[in-house]
């Protein structure tokens, strides 16, 4: 792909020469002469010089003398739409693999790809243009939407709802049972129903290993859009909304409510029934206890979770305290 | 279902229509007229009167003026009773899949049922009325009890040992090396002989991709009726008490003792070699030191972890203190 | 196996009788009069007095008279060469299991073992004496090196490189997408190119569900002899170095660089962009924070981490101090 070729797709401003030609992208440390990269940030536009990047995508303003550049509003999304051109996916053939055992009642798109060894229960559904990799399982009446990707071993528990261009990587779980017990006689514990159901919405995608429990009664749903790392877990009767991310090994307990465009970091926990409302953020590993909220847009740190600032503040004075206090101690007892 | 009809079933004192159908069970919020429902808490009694349900199983004396109701000792707990006559399992039929591949030498139970891509190995046993689904893995040698329900995915390693009614959700793994190397000369590991086994006693429930290693030289105990939530970690070596609740990426770590009845909330850390005593609470989050001994009934929390009422008042002292010593230094700065 | 024998093959000075048939290896407490065992610190001499074993293998001058000793410099790594005899593995024999989908590109070992269900897609190469056990996936120019083992339901995503002699357990996903949007207009994310590679180096063991993501544009990389726990995330880009050894449940964001033997304890977090230097220690449920440095050797604990004695002797004046204020605060009041 020429250079020229990119900067009209991207609606770029082109500076330097046109004709070279781009075989792949890269990073600006790992870039070659047939790479593009981009700089997003002023900060990088230092890093940018010394690349031995080919072309780079850069924000308006921000051309290098004597370099190959493309000004566009935002480098990174213009790296984005030319990545999706030169790495084409490889999408397997549609159809049905021998290995797969499809119930006859199940009704799978004609173009839809089914790998090898999926099982597909009675009932269950699956849309157009849709893959299953090797491995995957729909149980009864669950239904997977259009253009979904569902990688290998991904298991879809009976009645789940999947929307569309949903993507689910290799050993997802969707509508396992919720952690939920009733006390009897005795002291002995007796599973609560965990009859309910689960909605994962369009365009939502989720990471290695993560699971989603249905709901026990009601309902576990995933808003549109929302985007889902590694190793989390969604418990029974969670609501979250639209456009939410959600870093790698967070934990949230069952009937928690979360808001749109929430963004919550690395191995964070909520507890059952808290509230995060909209545009909140939680920082990495803080604990939000059972039943808290946290306001629309607030920033929270720590376990118990606190205002990010008030965090940093109480634990900067904790530190600088204690070593106060501590040498303090120390010098006492050697004036002993 | 008739109301009356569920009332004889669950010995409770019916007021109101007697003749009404009920299809299904949901919460108060989500019931509909065809709908049960229940209301365990005094304050859930308020909630109750708006409630569109059928028929609310409440309390005894807490009947609703103008409302079908049913009085019994334990509400959640009938409701759980009304709801497996609803929803009967689906049972799938007994048999070998023509997929599954079973070794000849394994003993499988005649009404067992042995789902698609099952592979038992040699010498393996499945217990009666036991149904394995699409995928499971059942290593040679392992014992698997009887009425168990092991979901898509799971994998038994050689030799483990699985009582009688024990669910395991997908993709659970039982019988995994455990983490443990010697140094030998050059700082090489080297891996310690993982050659132990692994026992998960009577009414086990697991979930999704929980995992739980085999001994090393011992075993790793998980005691009847406990159980585990998504995602949790038991390490080798580990014992588990009877009636336990672990809830969901909780960690325990190799040789730790637990008792009986322990609750552990979210993603809570056990060290190596730590001991939790009967009736013990864990709080979420919260992380035991290795070596460290949590005593009978106590409620813990922090890192590490402190009596409850202790850690709170710390907590509470020191957000305080903090706040305050911030105000004061505020001040003397703007007073210069 | 003699005594005598089992002296000789570790080059052990023998005292008590050698001509003991020795038929496993026990920890102290479990052994029988048929097992060997081991007491590696003098703390543990004391309890080899009263173990049943029939014999024991001790350090330089441990011999406990009248008991059948062997004495050796490292009498645990020695435990391991034995077991490595009285437990010979149970290799399963070479050759494609018939239910198994092979690519024809594939290039296969003919000594490699293939199980039931396995899928090798086109391209990919497996290498000898490697085993891939049931369900295992290979993903399209993928490559798996000799002498390696795949437990069931191990994930490879396409072109990722796995060297000679790796242990993946039960589940564990390498080459999946890494968790990485651009903000468009209009709040949408749109997924970031997840197209780099992830190289997995030799004598690397990988604990049952662990992740591993391939880089965005660059590698993520694991190095020869590291050991990595169950259920541990590694992000895109994220470099580890040899020897490290990683326990479960840890976080590993996105662009960290860990070097050579590094020990992290479980569930620790690492924040984006971190280093983590040779030969640093990580306590449990440590956090560091996105950018931070761990200097070489150092050993850290705490959210965020802090020297290892910092943080002890803070957290005591901490507790302690509290404790004290609490006391004044309620005397005070009851004085009033």
């Amino acid at each position: 792909m020429r250079v020229d070729d990119i900067a009209r797709r991207v609606s770029g401003k082109l500076q330097g020469n046109g004709a070279i030609t781009i075989r792949g992208v890269a990073s600006l440390e790992a870039a070659g002469p047939e790479d593009l990269s981009f700089a997003e940030e002023p900060r990088a536009l230092s890093r940018a010089r010394e690349s031995q990047a080919g072309c780079i995508l850069v924000p308006r303003g921000g051309a290098i003398p004597g370099r190959t550049t493309i000004e566009v509003e935002w480098p990174k999304a213009s790296l984005v739409r030319v990545a999706e051109i030169l790495y084409p996916e490889e999408a397997p053939a549609p159809g049905i693999h021998p290995t797969a055992v499809v119930d006859a009642s199940a009704d799978v798109a004609r173009d839809a790809s089914i790998g090898p060894h999926v099982v597909i229960e009675k009932e269950a559904r699956v849309g157009a243009e849709t893959r299953l990799a090797a491995g995957v399982f729909i149980g009864a009446r669950a239904k997977v939407g259009r253009q979904c990707i569902l990688y290998p071993r991904v298991t879809v528990y009976r009645g789940a709802q999947i929307g569309d261009r949903v993507i689910l990587h290799a050993g997802v779980v969707i509508g396992s049972d919720g952690f939920g017990y009733v006390f009897t006689e005795g002291r002995q514990h007796k599973k609560f129903p965990q009859i309910g159901q689960v909605v994962i919405e369009n365009d939502v995608e989720i990471g290695s290993h993560s699971t989603v429990d249905r709901g026990s009664l009601g309902v576990t749903r995933i808003g549109a859009g929302t985007k889902i790392d590694n190793l989390v877990q969604i418990a029974h009767n969670v609501t979250i909304g639209r456009g939410c991310l959600i870093a790698a090994q967070t934990g949230i307990a069952g009937s928690a409510k979360v808001g749109d465009h929430v963004v919550m970091a690395g191995q964070v926990g909520v507890g059952d029934h808290a509230r995060i409302e909209d545009g909140a953020v939680i920082g990495g590993q803080a604990g939000i206890l059972p039943g808290k909220i946290v306001r629309k847009g607030a920033t929270v740190w720590g376990t118990p979770a606190r205002p990010l600032r008030e965090f940093k503040r109480m634990y900067a004075w904790f530190s600088r305290r204690a070593a106060t206090e501590s040498r303090i101690t120390a010098a006492q007892k050697r004036s002993r």
